[in-house]
């Protein structure tokens, strides 16, 4: 049967169709860069947002209309596997991601919650068997339910702990078992909601421990995902932990957990945390950190994660951009984690929402090759810093200088202007003829 | 001969004083929790705020109304020096902070600068020897010079970055000669305009090689300052290198430098990033990381640097809370990195200011300090965390759980619920208790 | 029955108690600028977070516990206006509001609905008339149920409006049979997503029409009521028409609807609108708008709506000031538009934050009070404005200037300076010790 | 002689072109929508930015290289004039705009300043005269002095007021001397510092004393320009109080100036005052009161006005959809309020950082045509509100419905759902397919 039946399969029809439901740019088989569209875009259906969600927000109810609203309890749980499947097969999609609670209920006691996630992730596996389509990561929710209220790792109850540490040892059974790539930590409550009640240092202490718990355990089961923390500024607390890129990467370090763990950068995060998302996304790249992205836009004049379907192809070309330029995301991938606006309540909107951002990912993909292709950048930069090449500057960056050294040569040297305008003007224009010339 | 005629030293009177030249809080030799106010708070006198600021705005020319206004040149820095020690002597300001530039023109040469400074620092002396007066931190300014346009340490020119190198290790010459406690590193230009031109991982290496230098260079001379950054996320640049707290010790961890830096945290730079000042000085204590304090407050809904003195006793007591919590700052102090208000143009108001914020941290030194000597939030939060302190939780804090063992006590232990209120309200209600009770 | 057992009335302790139920500093009967502190401050129960609310955020699921949560159906929603009473009678609340769907359930049909509330209303009337307590106003929700999810008034739907139309009525009926003093519009969903699908012509033209008539029905049935709109800039939706009192006041001027309306401030929504509170009172206030208020207060770090409990005393006095200003808020009153932080879900955190919020409130009227009495700023402002109080500053404000007769003047009066300083750090100082001096 | 001398006439060499110094989509006479891109895009050099500005910023001294850099005082004043006609030649700019202290310098005396602005206006007049060029608007500057530290029309001292006055006289009659399509105001200081010492009525009264006046004034002489107010919301004061196109209409309207003012819009202050660009042209539009444009983009992540150059797509679009909705700006006209980066400090950037804005606009320009051509959002909107085209939506449109007789239909309609959906993802989706499709 068809959840969708109006639906056919989405199909790449050229920047010239009218078709809402057909890809305008994302052609999956299309070479870019050495490598097919769907290789470097290894895009990800949100098992949540697509599935699970259903359109309320702080200050209305559910909006969603969908075809698997006629069943209730594991009933549902199990409609909405096989619409997702269908939902993935219909758009293209080859990833899948979800955290526990989305795929079943949780029943009234821990067993009951393992017992139904067995249950669905049967079903799933024989799917994913059928279809090819695969898991990119999975992930524990340690934030909905009423008892991590002060947090998970971070929680002042070590009941409460105990308990996420259960679910944590569930979710990477679940994906060693379905093969997943990844395996997801966002904080949702790992963080304070008032200084004035808060041991900031036994809390990080207590995450930690987790973390490495949770190393130690994929390790012992043989578990080789990626491991990835998300980092995320405010909301639902009023300061989460992994603020951004660089604060999650200092606590990493200082707690030896870098080597174990990259970063799952989203972009609606990012701007929540001040930055745009390349910045996020550069600054895990020169650190070795960058590993997955869930991919999504904010809307800047708002405060909260709007979780918006990625449709500016200024940020998808820079995206694509620095992806490009760290030779792609190894196991990790691009995961919409996107959600129609509330007032897109109909089954259709899933599907025109994410072409909206495939396409817009596609777009920038092909900038971004081109871009790099040309040199369009690199040959700008390499000029514009060339002056550490050669003489004074290759010995600093050889490390041959000292302060005294240098200070030699400047009073040689008087007065050294700034050598060059950074263009900036110019540069963007460049990136808007590429974008639309 | 005076320039400040009309006002004398300013004196504490106490809560109820209508004498707008006296302190109402301010105490020097009143003794809180142990020591002397003066000895808590570490006030230093920015010179930069205070002598050489002329009340311009990007808007608007100077309004500044300012004795030293007859001379000029090399007599307007010696008259600045008078000035700033009598300034000093009047409010009861211990300590005093300078860049290069702020003490002397700069010249067409270095040379000639440097030998201007040579002059000044002379005077300096002079009068601190005079006076018992301290330097609390000096630092190089390598922002506002146009070589430093495209950054210093993180310039594109190694000629500039040589220039750089030299005000630096002048910098740390006349800081070992006049006795200063702290250098500091405010990267006013080390960041990035666009991320178009810039290569983010030279720049950062880079500027980590630039402090290797200075902390050589320091050891070389023996000058035993404690080194300080200074986080600040934007303005002028579009992004700054040393965002915040977490960034800052992410940088110094990576190139390890953390053994030989500290963080000087100020409120209005936080807050610029998304942070409270607490949560700043939080992260940088938990971390060993707090050095001294720029104090001053922005206004939290306008988005640069207003770098106003800080008046609010809220935040003035959550940051001596941290300070107290934390041992004091060690060689750090409290600099009032805070300008009068443009319209505030007279003389007056650097003397009004100063005890505005001089009473304002005197208040907030007291309500901290018996907030703590009660445990008002102390006993809140060992009771709140007190699972960790036996069975499964000492356990946990051990390190003697496991993935495994924690999720089968959790198995045993169903349903855990948030043990405690966080009490968040009345936590807030005894604060208010404490300040104006 | 209690549904509070184990709280009593909350007394007046005086600003030394160590009692967490008691007030420190709200004392009703306490005379303060000529009045009693209850006849200023005409504190209300919200029933929404007061009763209604259960602690869920868009990451968690509800956590409060509360004693009628035994019952069901209409049954809770009785159990519910037993409770408020209680909460009413030992906060020594005078006041409540509510939204019509905030006290019975909606039903499955308009007429099932309206005879819900005739229910519940009967018994409100029957616990208004034996306890005195008032009702400060009432509104019609139009923002929750699906139907609204396009707006209310501002729908593309006539059959919505009809229907917003319907809830209009009956609240206005509702209002008028329990003497409700105002009656709100806060316009939840009136604005909108996307300018790309919005014709807002249409929709503020439509707008406007709903709320003539609804006056003209008030008049109808002899309701005179203050009407208020309650601005507020974003969240729900991407934009709110009624943004801000200067948009709102624009709106009502442009519809003749300035006679008709005065505004409900908030002052979370001032804050999400780039806004002091004391702004937008101000603003209104010189407007002769200014007609209640929704007190909380806002996280200026966090861009969404958090409600806070008011617990920051320097909000509390300007506010108070402008209030006092105004002589006071005619029909309106100091509605708790505030919510218990989702970790403070025990039923004793709706007391200790009222309580909290009350004493804040009581502290900023005894300040605000002596400011007034003292001309501590009036003063200065007099004396600051005095240029326009005689010569060519008199001839000016009386109209009887032209650009030729000033440019005359200013032609034989060279080089105006400023005349004095704006002194902000000392009347920031003068406002320290008012408050905590 | 020439300025600019290795530059020639920039051309249009359209969207493959390499060269940077040509237009890759503005081509002046192509004709979009029934006219000439250059009728839509009456573009203007505005001249503060181009001529005046030198690269300077609140941490950092003058960068900029500017031809005339070897002239002093009203030599290089004239010499600017020269320039900024060669550069509109080469530019192919129709317009400028500028303030009066932009042209001369102020001088010692009012009567200096004035004979040094005739000086300089004969100059600009006679250029005028020989190249067709026009000014789109002039402003007298009354911020940048610090006599106007407290504000210009909203001064607290009656002789700077008179100044004021003074200036706008003169501007007036420059305006009309040289045939200005618009006369602008922009309140630079015309807000408050703090509300402390801030009557905000008699500031507000007084500032619409100086509007009827110059009101008058201009009638009496014949200058029948359309004048604009420019709001802002803040920077450099707290508060400006032209906040935003609703705070200045309300204003408009109740001091009953309305009828003779428009707005002069500016993309970065719309997005400082937490809007789009297209929402406060929408919200002119709308009102009437849609007059001109000053045409640049800020950083969504930086809270101070950075004016850059507009080179986002979308922006230029959305705006020009407003423009054109509104069938044109009528005397208006698009304005660069734009200026090269700090960094970007060569006088070539200058002409690169218009090429990147005209571009900019003539790509959204020609999407934005397209866009009406096809309908593609209206058929979308008269489809979505066809509800109010008939039955009992047509009665609500034309006044003939009552909350009763809305009732009444209501209680036999019941539960009316939304009737689609909003289908923003949709519409986003073919807003990039214009663009870049």
């Amino acid at each position: 049967m068809a959840y969708f039946e109006n639906i056919g399969k989405v199909a790449y029809e050229g920047s010239q169709s009218q078709n809402p439901f057909a890809f305008k740019f994302y052609n999956a088989d299309e070479v870019v860069a050495g490598k097919k569209m769907s290789e470097h875009l290894k895009f990800s259906m949100a098992y949540w947002h697509t599935l699970t969600a259903e359109g309320n927000d702080p200050f209305g109810d559910t909006t969603a209309i969908r075809p698997w609203h006629s069943y209730k309890g594991m009933d549902m749980a199990k409609a909405r596997v096989e619409a997702g499947f269908e939902f993935m097969d219909k758009m293209g999609l080859e990833y899948f991601c979800f955290h526990d609670i989305d795929i079943t209920p949780e029943g009234s006691t821990l067993k009951e919650f393992f017992a139904n996630i067995d249950t669905i992730v049967d079903l799933i596996e024989t799917h994913m068997k059928s279809t090819g389509k695969k898991l990119l990561w999975n992930t524990a929710n340690m934030f909905t339910n009423p008892r991590f209220v002060h947090g998970a790792a971070s929680t002042n109850n070590a009941d409460v702990y105990a308990h996420a540490a259960a679910q944590i040892k569930k979710g990477l059974e679940v994906g060693k078992r379905l093969g997943g790539e990844n395996y997801v930590f966002w904080g949702g409550r790992e963080g304070y909601m008032s200084l004035l009640n808060t041991d900031m240092k036994l809390e990080q202490d207590n995450i930690a421990r987790m973390f490495h718990m949770a190393v130690d355990y994929a390790k012992e089961i043989g578990f080789d995902a990626q491991f990835l923390i998300e980092p995320k500024p405010k909301e639902p607390t009023k300061h989460q932990y992994d603020f951004d890129a660089a604060t999650s990467i200092a606590f990493l370090q200082k707690y030896n957990l870098d080597k174990d763990f990259k970063l799952n950068l989203e972009a609606n995060h990012a701007t929540l945390a001040g930055h745009t998302f390349e910045h996020e996304l550069r600054v895990a790249r020169i650190n070795g950190m960058l590993g997955s992205l869930d991919a999504n836009q904010g809307d800047m004049l708002l405060g909260w994660d709007t979780d918006e379907f990625p449709v500016n192809v200024y940020d998808s070309t820079l995206t694509m951009y620095e992806v490009l330029k760290n030779d792609g995301l190894g196991k990790g991938g691009i995961n919409f984690d996107a959600k129609v606006r509330r007032d897109s309540f109909e089954a259709d909107d899933l599907f025109l929402a994410h072409i909206a951002g495939m396409d817009t990912y596609a777009k920038g993909l092909k900038v971004a090759a081109k871009l790099i292709e040309d040199g369009a950048f690199d040959k700008v930069i390499e000029e514009r810093y060339s002056s550490f090449s050669e003489g004074i500057g290759a010995d600093i960056v050889a490390g041959k200088t000292t302060l005294a050294s240098l200070s030699e040569y400047a009073m040689n040297n008087e007065n050294p202007r700034p050598n060059k305008s950074g263009r900036q003007e110019l540069l963007q224009a460049v990136l808007n003829q590429y974008i639309y010339g």
